[in-house]
C-alpha cells in the first residue's frame, strides 16, 4: 500500500501543504531539529497526547489548539523536550506558537506546538526564533523527508508514508511523519507523529476516529514500558481533496477511518522495529480472552518482561519466560487451556511444554520478525501488540544518554 | 546486628537444626544442587508463595504442607525449576517429599519442597533420589554454607544471616538462607528462602506475622520486574529454644516479629542488591502519599524503569526519567508539590530541576549503593522498594542462559 516515493513524499503528499526541517542548533550534533508543516488552506485537526501526569509544556500549549478545531501549521523541535521547566517553559512554548504564527500569517492558537529531547532542559530560544524564521522561508511541498528529519532522536531512521484513496468521487491523499524509539509506551510516547490530509472532514469526527485508533495501534507498542512526557499523535485536514465534507460515519467515514488506521498501524509497527538497540521486531497476539483489556494486559505483560525481550535477543525459544510472564499478568488464565507458539509453532500446551522441531524453531529465532501467539481459551477477544527486543545495545544507548 | 561469624551458621544456628546441600548432578555445571534442613523436634511452619497463575509443582506441593502448620524438613533443588512440567512435574514434586520423609522418618506432608532454575523441564529423578539419601545421611550442624550454595542459580553468592534475641527470659535464635538474583519481582520472586528459628510460636501466629512482613520486605524489591513461578518464604520454629510458646501479640511476640522483620529486610536487600548483573543497589524512598500503595505504585514504576536504570548504571544524574516514571505511576501526582532527591541532594523541585553541586551529585552516582528520594507532598503514607540497575550483565546473563 506505502510505496518508496509516495513515502518520501509523506505529509507534503496531500494537497496544499508544505514543510521545511532545518538546522537550529539546538541538537549538539548539529543534525536537523526544527520542522514546521503548513496548510495555507485552514485545517480541521485532532490530537491524542500523553497521559503522563507529568505533561511537557508544548503538550499543554498543543491540547489548547485541539480544542479549537482548526489550525494552520506544526511546529517541533528535536533535541531538547522542553518537560520539567515550568512556567518558563509554558511561556517558551507559547512563543515558539507565536513565532510561527508570526512567520506565516496565522493565530498562535493556529499553531500545534511539539518538542522532543532531553528533559529538565529549557529551550535556546534565541535559536528557536531564528530557526522558525528560516523554517517558515524554506518551506516547500517538497520538504517532508526533511521536516521528519528534523524530528528525530535516537531513532535510526524518520518514519514516513503516504497513500491515497478515493472518498466520495474525488482523490483523497493521506501522509504522515512520526519518530519514537526510547521512552516508548505510547498512551502516547516520546512519539511525534504529524498525520496529514487533503480531505474535509468535520474536526469533532476526526477526534474521535482518531482517539479510537491510537488505542488500537500507537497505544499497542511497547519498547522499554517508559511512557514520555511529550507525545502527541496530531491529524490535519484541510478538505483540499473537495470531496462532500465528512459530517457522518458514512461510507466514506468508512473510507477514511481505515485509511488513518492502516497509516497509524503502519507507523506504530515500524517504531516498535525500531526501538533503541533493537535486533528484533515482536508481534504478540493474544486471542481467547473475556475482553479486549485483558488480552491487551497480557500481551504487555510479555512485551515488558525484560527476561523474554534478552531472551529473544540471545534467539533463545525461551517459552518458560512468556508462560511466566502470561502467569503473572493478572488476568484470568488456566494453565491447561492455554497455548503458547513462536511463529506458528507450538511450544507449550496443556500445561507443559510441546514437542517441537529444534530446528525449524531455531529458523524462527533467527528471523528479524517474529510472531508470538498466547490462546488464552476463554474468550472471543484479542489483542495485538508489538514490541523489540532488549540488546547491549539498547544499554549503551541510554546508559550513556547523559543529560 | 548480623555478625559474619553467626552469618555462616545460618539456619543451623538455631538450636536442633541440621543442614546438609550435596551434588547431586542437577546442575550442568556440576556444583552444590540439592539442601536438605532438618528439625527432629516437630516445627511449626509458616509460608508465602508466589501468585503467579502458573505456580510450579514444589509451590503446589509445599502450599499444601504448609495448611497442616507442622513440618520436620525442608528439601530443595536449584537447576530444574520443576515448573510447566505438568502431572508428572506434580508427581515428582510429591516424591521429592516422599523420599526426604523416608530417609529422615518423618510424613511426607511434613517436608517443604522449593525448586529453582529452569522452566519446562522434568527432574531428573534418579539423580534426585540418590542425592536426596545422599544429604539426608551428611545432615550436621554447620552445614548451613553448604546448603546456601545448594539452592542458589545465577546469584554471585549465597544470601544468609543468623541472630540471637532474648523472648520471655530464654535466649532465641533465628537464622536464614536465601537465593535470587533474576525473574525478581517478588510477590514472590525466583527467590527461595528458608527461616529456621527454636522459637516457640503458634503457627497461625507466625503465619500472620510472616505473611504481614513479606509485605515490606521481599515484596518491595524488584530486580526486573518479572515475577516468578517458583518464589517462597517458610519459616519453621521448633521451640528448642524453650521460651513460653507464644499464641498473642504480646511483648514476645512483638520481639518475634521485629526479628523476623529485620532478617527479611536484610535478606530482602541483599536479594536486590545481587540482582543479576547489577552494579548499583537502589532504596527508592517514597513519602507523602495518601495510601502505602499509592507509595508502593510510584518506587515500583521507577524501580521498574529500565530507562531509570540504565541511567543509573551509566552514573548519569538523569532525574527526568526518575520524575517521568512517577508521572506514568498511575497514583494522583502534583509535578508542582514534588521532589525529588538523589543521595539526599534535591534534583527536582517545584516542577523544575533543582540547582545542585554537580560534583557532589558526581560523587552520589559513583557510589554502589543509591538512595532515590520523592516527596509526594500530598498525604502522609510512604514506602521503600530495593531494586538494583541494569547492565550490559543482565542482557549478557538472560540472552545467554539458555533453555
Amino acid at each position: 500500500m506505502f510505496s518508496e516515493n509516495n513515502a518520501k513524499k509523506g505529509v507534503t503528499f496531500p494537497k496544499g501543504f508544505k514543510a521545511a526541517g532545518i538546522k537550529a542548533g539546538i541538537k549538539k550534533s548539529g543534525n536537523p531539529d526544527l520542522a514546521i508543516i503548513y496548510t495555507e488552506q485552514e485545517a480541521a485537526v485532532a490530537g491524542t497526547f500523553t497521559q503522563n501526569a507529568v505533561a511537557a509544556a508544548p503538550v499543554l500549549v498543543s491540547r489548547q489548539v485541539i480544542q479549537g478545531g482548526k489550525v494552520h501549521a506544526v511546529v517541533a523541535n528535536a533535541g531538547c523536550a522542553n518537560a520539567c521547566t515550568g512556567a518558563q517553559g509554558l511561556q517558551d512554548a507559547k512563543e515558539m506558537a507565536d513565532c510561527t504564527a508570526a512567520a506565516l500569517d496565522c493565530k498562535p492558537n493556529e499553531v500545534i506546538v511539539g518538542s522532543t529531547g532531553v528533559i529538565g532542559v529549557l529551550l535556546p530560544m534565541d535559536k528557536l526564533r531564528a530557526g522558525i524564521k528560516k523554517a517558515a522561508a524554506e518551506l516547500t511541498e517538497h520538504g517532508s523527508v526533511d521536516a521528519g528529519n528534523a524530528i528525530i532522536t535516537t531513532d535510526t531512521y524518520s518514519k514516513a508514508c503516504a497513500t491515497e484513496v478515493e472518498i466520495g468521487g474525488k482523490k483523497v491523499r493521506f501522509g504522515a511523519i512520526a519518530k519514537g524509539s526510547g521512552m516508548i509506551q505510547p498512551n502516547m510516547a516520546t512519539m511525534l507523529c504529524f498525520i496529514t490530509t487533503d480531505a474535509a472532514i468535520d474536526a469533532k469526527l476526526m477526534q474521535e476516529a482518531l482517539s479510537d485508533i491510537v488505542g488500537l495501534t500507537f497505544n499497542m507498542i511497547s519498547i522499554d514500558g517508559d511512557m514520555s512526557t511529550n507525545d502527541m499523535a496530531v491529524v490535519m485536514a484541510n478538505g483540499a481533496a473537495g470531496n462532500a465534507k465528512i459530517t457522518t460515519k458514512d461510507k466514506d467515514y468508512d473510507v477514511f477511518y481505515a485509511t488513518l488506521k492502516s497509516i497509524c498501524t503502519g507507523l506504530a509497527q515500524r517504531i516498535a522495529s525500531d526501538g533503541e538497540g533493537a535486533t528484533k521486531f515482536l508481534t504478540i497476539h493474544v486471542t481467547g480472552t473475556k475482553s479486549f483489556a485483558d488480552a491487551k494486559t497480557v500481551a504487555m505483560s510479555i512485551a515488558k518482561s525484560p527476561l523474554v525481550k534478552t531472551a529473544f535477543f540471545g534467539e533463545d525459544p525461551n517459552w518458560g519466560r512468556v508462560i511466566c510472564a502470561v502467569g503473572y499478568a493478572g488476568v484470568p488464565m488456566t494453565p491447561e487451556k492455554t497455548v503458547v507458539k513462536f511463529g506458528g509453532i507450538p511450544v507449550y500446551a496443556n500445561g507443559v511444554g510441546a514437542k517441537f522441531d529444534g530446528d525449524k524453531l531455531h529458523d524462527v529465532m533467527a528471523e528479524h520478525d517474529i510472531l508470538i501467539e498466547v490462546e488464552m481459551g476463554l474468550g472471543e477477544a484479542e489483542a495485538t501488540v508489538w514490541s523489540c527486543d532488549f540488546s547491549y545495545e539498547y544499554v549503551k544507548i541510554n546508559g550513556e544518554y547523559h543529560t
